[in-house]
């Protein structure tokens, strides 16, 4: 593809400046004013330009239970989420599609899929979010979410005994079936990456960590694992490590420049030193945090500290969407209220850069990707800037990042290819979508799941919680 | 208008059901399964049915600058927003326009518009929203703000001794503005009301307060005021009264079962309780006390005190936008962070009960709006489930709190009049409002407010903040 942009509108220091663009091939080969028009002619009058966003943590199946699952913190959540999760490959097929879908409609280019994996089709899940993807043209960040502890060992045990089932596969069956991903799938030139992806110090053995450590070195791997989004994972942590996870996991050598770290709500000054030491990579999701009552990330104490902050939307069932702009901007004002001194706050310009440069750099890709520049990959975002929800004219960045943009976005080239056109994603029938979404699901109301109702009491005990009153 | 919705999705008790409902002239006669179908017949298969939400606060004029104003905490913005506040009248009528068309689309069929007077031309002013709101059609609650002291004496003093400006209006001419506003413009049953609306205790004597009880009784109006929305505040009325604002209030009789408090921010475990006593209303504007970090209000104390609460946008300028179901899902997630114990958190049809019910009540009109009740008014909303941002079908209140509804709203019906269809206002020309806004604005950066620049000193010295760094 060679194609020019002309007349749009771009950032440059603290004003804007009108540009032409030219891309050859997959990369951006010139950026100024009134260039000469090679290939296609884009008009970008009146049209924002920004390089793509990072959807830099998601789990696309989780689109199945959006708006299912009643406010409850993260054990019981879980609990809920896996007792309905979904099992058929058409269906991983589906939300991985709508995933990508709601990613570009809200200014992202790439997504990361920390994705479950269905037990006993494991390499089959990866084959089938893979090919939605391809298909979608978004770069996808495949992170197949590993762990080999079973689900109730992640609520801590609060000193009293607790028998735990063992996991369904093996550590060595885990790694080996990771190893088998990276073989088949992992293509960064062709916009798809494997990582390995641990889920957490709370369902992982040292020897799951230090084994895709191994992996990650062996293939040059990104890193991508939550972290501390609860309390209930800082008591687990000083049970199962007697010492903070952060440290744990330095001790293990996950942490590093090519590490992406979801949440991190409860980490301490030391924590947070050796993040900015390792050179680890935060990923803030906020709404998330809210919904599952998880708590406030310190966000603006990475960023002092020279902590790498990117967002992510976290799945669907714990937010209830993938839009993008939304998680920027509840990311960026959230921390306000943290911080009396507003030199501190993220100024909306400083919410693009982490939303692009940051979710670039988190995934060891920021020479290649994350800024509008000349020799980078041509993957970015055109908004239309008279859009009523962008409207009175102010300042364009400000408008959509504080402001609730309603289909702005306009077009989205991803790796050089023009994937949405109009406001509509053009690679794939999304009408279709919509109707195989409606016709393999149902209005469900008041589902009831056995683990939640199972592990609530102790829950409730460990956390200090009186016993339950009348809830319902 | 007569009209009969068939098969509309509407919740009961803990599930859905579907009904009809029959609408004579401005009322709901009706609401059972398979009806009799009277006057135009309205296919609602697919669509959830719900009472239309109040945008309970709001401040029209500011959408003027929204995504303007850089992120700083109250005081000094409002110092920027009154540097550039609009003063022409059509300005006034094209955001009028503008809030009431967003406050549609997302949810709303009514709109609480503490509106910013034009110095010197206060009536036209409300003259002007008046005539804007009845276009749309939308139900309009316009509280015109009003203060008898400058922007200046908001600030506490700290101990240090202050020189304030005579305000441009006594006392007296203020209120003589507001009760000929009242007999100009008040008309209940055409769907306006106006309110009286003394900006809070920051800027207001104890006569204007006064004042507008004997306003409210004499003419049966609510209230409406800001209050404790940000630390600054809490100093100043310690400054100011040696007690609480809300103890001070109190004794002013302006708390009553009609007075709606936006903000409320900073209330003690016995300003609460007076709330509560009082029956007074909060409204609850999370996405401006994130913006302009004024902090967290305690909605979950407010509830469990049985206080009324209720959802609004705040102006655009400190939010910035209109999008009521934003509001309502931050409104209910924040507080999560808030209560270990998950058995208080918001759950969705309690916000939509909040939202709809609550507002309602905060404007003592409960027993004619705010729920789907035989009769009460028609004034409700008609989503559309098939929407790609509403998919896969799970619980579809749950979808629309939680998740981020994109053009779901399918109709609006006002009174009776049905004023949006197939996700478009009707009643105006939306188009040509789209322009208007452009053409009458440009995209300016660095805008330089003098009036920040004077105070802000004194202001971080006042809030205990270090001297100014390399902030720009």
């Amino acid at each position: 593809m060679t194609f020019t942009l002309q007349k749009a509108l771009v950032p440059v220091d603290r004003g804007y400046s009108t540009v032409d663009v030219q891309v050859v091939d997959d990369r951006i080969t010139a950026i100024a004013p009134n260039l000469e028009a090679i290939g296609t002619v884009v008009d970008c009058q009146n049209k924002l330009l920004l390089p793509g966003f990072v959807n830099a943590h998601t789990h696309s199946s989780e689109m199945w239970q959006r708006g299912a699952i009643r406010p409850v913190p993260l054990e019981l959540w879980l609990a809920e989420l896996y007792d309905f999760v979904p099992l058929e490959i058409e269906q991983i097929y589906l939300t991985a599609l709508g995933t990508a879908v709601e990613t570009l409609l809200s200014g992202g280019t790439s997504v990361v899929d920390h994705l479950v994996l269905i037990p006993g089709k494991e390499i089959e899940t990866i084959a089938t979010a893979v090919r939605a993807y391809k298909e979608v043209g978004i770069r996808a960040f495949i992170a197949p979410l590993i762990q080999d502890e079973s689900l109730t060992a992640g609520v801590p045990s609060g000193g009293t005994e607790q028998e735990h089932d063992a996991y369904i596969r093996s550590t060595g069956a885990t790694l080996a079936l990771i190893q088998d991903a990276v073989n088949k799938f992992h293509n960064p030139s062709e916009g798809v990456y494997i990582l390995v992806a641990p889920t957490g110090i709370q369902l992982c053995s040292d020897a799951l960590f230090t084994g895709c450590v191994e992996l990650s070195e062996r293939y040059n791997l990104c890193r991508h694992s939550h972290l501390l989004e609860t309390k209930a994972q800082v008591l687990l942590a000083q049970e199962k490590y007697g010492c903070s996870a952060v440290e744990h996991l330095k001790r293990l050598g996950y942490l590093s420049e090519r590490t992406s770290l979801a949440h991190c709500v409860h980490l301490t000054d030391e924590d947070i030193a050796i993040l900015a030491e390792t050179q680890s990579t935060v990923v803030h999701n906020p709404l998330s945090n809210l919904r599952l009552g998880s708590g406030i990330a310190p966000i603006l104490k990475y960023r002092q500290a020279g902590v790498n902050v990117s967002f992510g939307c976290d799945g669907s069932a714990s937010n209830d969407s993938q839009d993008l702009l939304e998680a920027i901007k509840i990311g960026s004002l959230l921390h306000n209220v943290t911080d009396l001194d507003y030199q501190h706050w993220i100024t909306p310009r400083q919410s693009v850069e982490m939303a692009s440069f940051g979710g670039a750099k988190g995934l060891n890709v920021a020479d290649e990707l994350g800024s509008l520049t000349v020799g980078k990959k041509a993957d970015f975002v055109l908004y239309d800037l008279t859009n009523l929800s962008l409207l009175p004219r102010t300042d364009p960045i400000g408008l959509l990042i504080l402001g609730r943009p309603t289909q702005v976005v306009d077009s989205v080239w991803v790796n050089g290819k023009k994937i949405v056109g109009n406001g509509q994603v053009t690679s794939i029938d999304v009408d279709n979508l919509r109707k195989e979404l409606f016709d393999r699901s149902q209005w469900v109301t008041n589902r009831q799941s056995q683990t939640l109702d199972e592990i609530e009491a102790h829950y409730r005990s460990v956390m200090g919680l009186s016993e339950k009153s009348g809830y319902s």
